[in-house]
């Protein structure tokens, strides 16, 4: 009877989808759902060539596994991960390993990691990126937790991950919600990314009229230099699609985003840890603001007195200027997102290794990119820093690109062209690298309303005044 | 024994203030200090030629009160206020009024105000802003929680408060939390306020190479326009102020901001109601960014390579174009902060009156301004809406700011100076007032990536679609 290596509980497509990848690397896989019709569906549809095993109860599926049980869990984020447990937990034994693989919250990882050790029960919880193609032929993923589960997985995990190089995109992370923790930034980041690529689309499409045929090639373009990426790649593909009537659909496609709450828990992460997360941020409110649909069309009736130009300037650098200020406005994003991570591994003693971290984002998952391979190398290089702007190769692509950047933000602003993410990215570049920031004159006013005093410049850190501004 | 009016605990600068201020306005108030030397201090030092009433137990103190009791707690927020509760309880009857006057999390508030009233005690969360002035001489009060304490506390707030053309800054906010909510918003937006103020001082100083005395001009001249306020007079006075060396003392102030946690509580609400806070929230993130300050003088030696040149252009029209930018960007925080107060009331049903919060804004507090003044008269008029940009005053305010907020943005990107508020919120504007937002690519990269579908614009709104777009 004991005798699949690995059990799957979940039946969702990404469900499906592992399964069918653990099956095809030579794993025998047992399944289960909670609607068990739709285990013998998927034994009779997607998963008819393979040797997945069905089950049909908690009871039958715990005892094809052999032991220890690995067991993969893939059903909604949340409170039915919980109850998920609740219902194993009287099959399983000491040893046993049990994996999230869903995108539950990192503090709920760091909670059931500990609650479960404490029934000899081995915890991971692991993200897993790539949507459904990533699930079926290879994904990035994040495991973290129990650190006496990783070699109970560790190869399954990663003979079902994306290979870069030779090289599986799966490496353990760190203990407790580390893994869950780096799959919410990396969410964030994809955030961040897609922002900034509609701008470029905003500032090309209505800025410079380009055709959407001229945004396929721009595109494919940009792919083959330092934006190579996946959702770069993707873009271009998405202007080539024409609609039935032979219009490109994305135009008809309503400006209204959808979102499913990880980009904003990165946000909100960051302002609870106290780093300057500005793009990712920019990215969710952006989301926000498109729903604002109604809201939007009487404004654009009251304000949009004014009808932009055609352009009249060179079109060719300006593509290129639209070009640098994506390119340096992702360097931002991403040193940004890897404070964060810095900051939450400082907090949490997870002792992220964030070149790692970026060799597992340059294959399977949504973010993938050259560009990712770039970070890896900076960030293997001693002193291993997790800052991408101390890294000489980001460096010269930031100064190489700073013109066109600050071109294209002051041509947006000439054009009326919202581009949140370029300027929130140029803002911080600009604060970060300003030896004098005018946060005195704050502190002064601080102290003047609140008697919160302030430090001084020619005076030891850790002295604090107080002045009576009022009667001087 | 029982004659006080009303009876306050917690000794701190605020709440002595507060009760001189009650005792002042002939109500007779006691006392009470968890270290009760405090108390005999107090009355024999600030409060020696008050009325004021000594306790050195809670229940001295509470016999003290005439019922039934009225109880201003002004203890740290958080925990202390919960214990002091238990403390309290067993001492209170049926009717008794019990008001919390410190910073409180608006949720906590929520908490409190049902628990409470299970008991039949009615429980008041009240903002009080105005820092030590204003609760010495006349804060703002916003009040919420039982509604049936409100009519017991209503003459001796109302007689407290800050007084504007003969009424009072204090009315009731709704049920539950909502008191502290608004304050909650009131911080964020004075956050906003002052780093929008930061932001102009920046261009100024190095963009224009104007001199504090020019400073203290220009600010002193504006005050007198629309941008009169408390903030913009203090901030005049602070660059009139100097150090005993003879030079401006604010020069000599290490830039390095502080904060207590209430405008990071705005932001993260306003990513959780869904609602883009973008200008408060990038408040936030400059004062993270400027304690950053190790990393700054790293990343000005990386970056820090070209020097800004010196102003050759009109400096009087800039000097303008900036006055505007501040001035625009403002109407558009308030425009956030206020779509933010309408989604929470729609949220938790308190029915918050936008016109009434406005007013008792106008005095009392730190952000009090003229432009308080015109919020309340554009929301009162009909049909009351709570968004600014829908107020004629403040949409031909934009109008003719429009072109000089343009030019001080591009200008500082110029100049790389950082004008994170102001870029933030040029780009709600532009993103508000737009059409058609290019977040039509970013449904299309979804459904591409995730066969999240998306909608159309020649179809129904609520109809979903899904292309297969790697097979077209």
């Amino acid at each position: 009877m004991s005798q699949a290596d690995i059990g799957l509980i979940g039946l969702a497509v990404m469900g499906q989808n592992l399964a069918l990848n653990i099956d095809e690397k030579g794993y025998k896989v047992v399944v289960y759902n909670r609607t068990p019709s739709k285990v013998d569906q998927f034994l009779a549809g997607n998963a008819k060539s393979s040797r997945i095993l069905a089950s049909h109860s908690i009871e039958e599926f715990v005892q094809q596994l052999k032991t220890p049980r690995r067991i993969i869990m893939m059903v909604k984020a949340g409170e039915a991960v919980d109850q998920l447990i609740m219902q194993l937990l009287p099959h399983l034994e000491e040893g046993d390993v049990l994996i999230d693989g869903g995108n539950a919250l990192y503090t709920d990882s760091n909670r059931r990691t500990r609650q479960l050790s404490e029934q000899g029960i081995l915890f991971i919880g692991t993200g897993i990126s790539g949507g459904e193609e990533g699930a079926r032929h290879g994904p990035s993923m994040m495991p973290g937790g129990n650190v006496l589960a990783w070699s109970k997985v560790e190869t399954i995990f990663q003979s079902i991950a994306a290979q870069v190089e030779g090289e599986p995109c799966c490496q353990w992370m760190g203990r407790d919600g580390a893994g869950h923790y780096v799959k919410m930034v990396h969410n964030g980041i994809e955030y961040g990314d897609m922002l900034l690529i509609t701008e470029a689309y905003h500032l090309l499409k209505q800025g410079l009229q380009c055709s959407n045929q001229e945004l396929a090639e721009i595109f494919q373009q940009w792919n083959q230099g330092v934006l190579q990426s996946y959702l770069i790649e993707i873009t271009a593909d998405i202007f080539t699609v024409m609609d039935e009537d032979g219009q490109p659909l994305v135009e008809k496609i309503l400006d209204k985003a959808g979102q499913k709450g990880t980009g904003r828990w990165t946000a909100i992460n960051a302002l609870e840890q106290g780093i300057p997360l500005s793009l990712i941020t920019e990215a969710v409110f952006a989301r926000q603001l498109s729903a604002l649909y109604q809201d939007r069309q009487i404004m654009a009736g009251i304000f949009n007195t004014t009808t932009a130009s055609e352009f009249t300037g060179d079109k060719t650098a300006m593509i290129q200027a639209i070009h640098d200020a994506l390119y340096a406005s992702k360097i931002i994003s991403y040193t940004q997102g890897f404070l964060l991570l810095q900051s939450a591994s400082e907090q949490y003693q997870w002792d992220l290794d964030y070149a790692t971290i970026a060799k597992i984002w340059r294959g399977g998952c949504i973010i993938r990119s050259q560009f990712l391979d770039q970070i890896y190398q900076g960030f293997e290089q001693p002193p291993k820093l997790a800052n991408l702007l101390r890294v000489d190769y980001f460096q010269q692509a930031i100064k190489q690109s700073e013109a066109g950047w600050r071109n294209a933000c002051c041509f947006g602003i000439e054009q009326g062209i919202p581009l949140a993410g370029f300027h929130a990215a140029l803002s911080f570049f600009d604060a970060y690298r300003c030896q004098r920031l005018p946060a005195n004159l704050l502190q002064a006013q601080r102290d003047y309303f609140g008697a919160h005093t302030y430090e001084r410049i020619d005076k030891p850190s850790g002295e604090f005044f107080h002045t009576d501004w009022m009667t001087k």
